[in-house]
């Protein structure tokens, strides 16, 4: 059975998740998700990715919206509202309050977040082993100008990655990106022992600085992948110079990458991936990444339904064979 | 202005209390609200007697059911029942689930349930000041045969009163009722002053046991109501020797104390209430309570309507003025 990892952040890692299960139904597959984007809610724990990733798979997502659950109603945000408790930016809706509410009364009872997230999939049964990177605390921040600060004065302020990407919708220069404790992170459970067991290891088109990158910042992980046998192939969520979906483009500034297929395959480097999937309209820029050392392809990548992403996974699965034992 | 106290339960100390602040709008009313039969489920703290008291008077209350939001909800219960997580036999629905998870978030940054309780009500409104019993936790718990027992060996097991009440519906005799934590537990800030400058203390037809005989277990509490210098007249909660509502008489049984208008006066005894008044069908009892030094009086205790309620409040009012400084 062939054992395959990705490491994925939300959407766009649950929707490339769906076609690579249905590309390849016999595989085992690891899923190592962000936990960058978790954050604390009326005092909730909520990991918006590993939700986003458990729904998808699991049938409970709201399809059109990609993330949250399907039917869902909001009357404890409500009433929360009522009391003047906030965030009101953050949708959380009834179904959805149940996971967090599962979630932190584990926690609260001694249970790792792996094992957590292991016990809230036994309901969603997603066809994946889904790990979280780490059961340590991290969070993404993002430094932004101080709008509280004095006109030139070059204040700045780091606000939690959800503040940034929801409330603010990513409408202001993001100056760094900063994963909180992700230095004393360790890998969680199974994590390392995946990477290194891996047949195939995949970077899905997930935002590549506040999801794979993320991942990547917790010490060891990084290392692992580069020094795995198998193939890292990884998909561009950059197609026509623009995200496909979501802000990429502003986070990938303030690590001061181009938002082109090739600048994001030179930012993970050859060193980390050995092969890479950019779109049929970037196929001009194939030749920048084999430049790079990286092998590359020009295949169709929007995730328009379950069958073009199972190509796509099917595309860097041919890729992975193409590039094993360089 | 008239200083009114109240040591109340939930559903009939929160309807009387609606006659209360009908018959005399213009009274300071503090309530002790019973807390023993608060409860920690999935991770949240439930104070289901506070927040009767405060959605009856603040006008969210399930009108029919006596307890509970209006206009309900149940999609996080369905989710959690979904994931397994229990007990289910407690009905919390979606508006009364964020009281929880805000008090729940306040409790956990350090304030006391006094000072959540209150901002709480900022919300509510409720048009009296609501004091819980204690802040400290108190936890009622009731001794029934253990069905897990030897059959005849006599074994017993002590279960959360709403385990008791609610999942078993009393239906099970109940050996003793134990106020776990009372002995420790300190009367609230206010509780005391509000009782020692009362004008009037009432009780209201709430469970002498679990209900008003909590608050009075509190140490300080039972003491203060015997030393007062205002007139302590109570309602009975019995009514043609059954309860109104709920299941009194089981609980009564675990204490020893008949389920009639009279022994219940007698249980408060005349140390500590005045007056007390009967249902117009247990005329007969009111000599009983009488030659217990009590003064009684029989009056229409049946709390169908606002008026009604109102009505049975002015004349507890007036039994007051009637034995004051006695």
């Amino acid at each position: 059975m062939q054992r395959i990892v990705v490491l994925a952040g939300g959407i766009g890692g649950a929707r490339f998740l769906r076609g690579l299960t249905s590309a390849a139904p016999d595989a085992d597959v690891t899923v190592i998700g962000n936990t960058g984007d978790d954050i604390h809610l009326f005092g909730l724990k909520v990991c918006p990715d590993l939700d986003t990733v458990m729904y998808t798979l699991g049938g409970g997502i709201h399809e059109e919206q990609g993330w949250g659950r399907a039917d869902e109603s909001f009357a404890v945000k409500e009433e929360l509202a009522a009391y003047g408790v906030g965030p009101e930016w953050f949708g959380l809706g009834d179904r959805d309050f149940a996971t967090h509410i599962v979630r932190t009364q584990m926690l609260a009872a001694g249970y790792p977040l792996s094992a957590v997230t292991e016990a809230l999939c036994e309901r969603w049964k997603p066809g994946v082993r889904l790990l979280p990177m780490s059961d340590d605390r991290v969070e993404t921040h993002v430094m932004i100008d101080d709008p509280d600060g004095t006109e030139g004065s070059g204040a700045r302020k780091a606000v939690h990655f959800q503040e940034y990407w929801v409330r603010l919708r990513a409408s202001v220069p993001a100056h760094a990106i900063i994963p909180v404790g992700a230095e004393q992170a360790k890998p969680a459970p199974g994590v390392l022992e995946a990477i290194s067991a891996a047949d195939v290891i995949l970077f899905p088109p997930s935002n590549p600085v506040v999801s794979v990158g993320t991942i990547l910042s917790v010490p060891g992980i990084r290392e692992a992948v580069a020094a795995a046998d198998a193939p890292v192939v990884g998909l561009s969520p950059i197609v026509g110079d623009a995200p496909v979906r979501g802000m990429a483009d502003k986070v990938l500034a303030a690590v001061g990458v181009e938002s082109t297929a090739s600048a994001v395959a030179r930012h993970y480097g050859s060193d980390l991936i050995d092969g890479w999937l950019v779109d049929t309209v970037d196929a001009a820029r194939t030749a920048e990444v084999e430049a790079a050392g990286i092998r590359c392809r020009a295949v169709p990548l929007m995730m328009t339904d379950v069958p073009a992403t199972a190509a796509m996974a099917a595309e860097a699965l041919a890729l992975a064979e193409e590039v094993r034992g360089r």
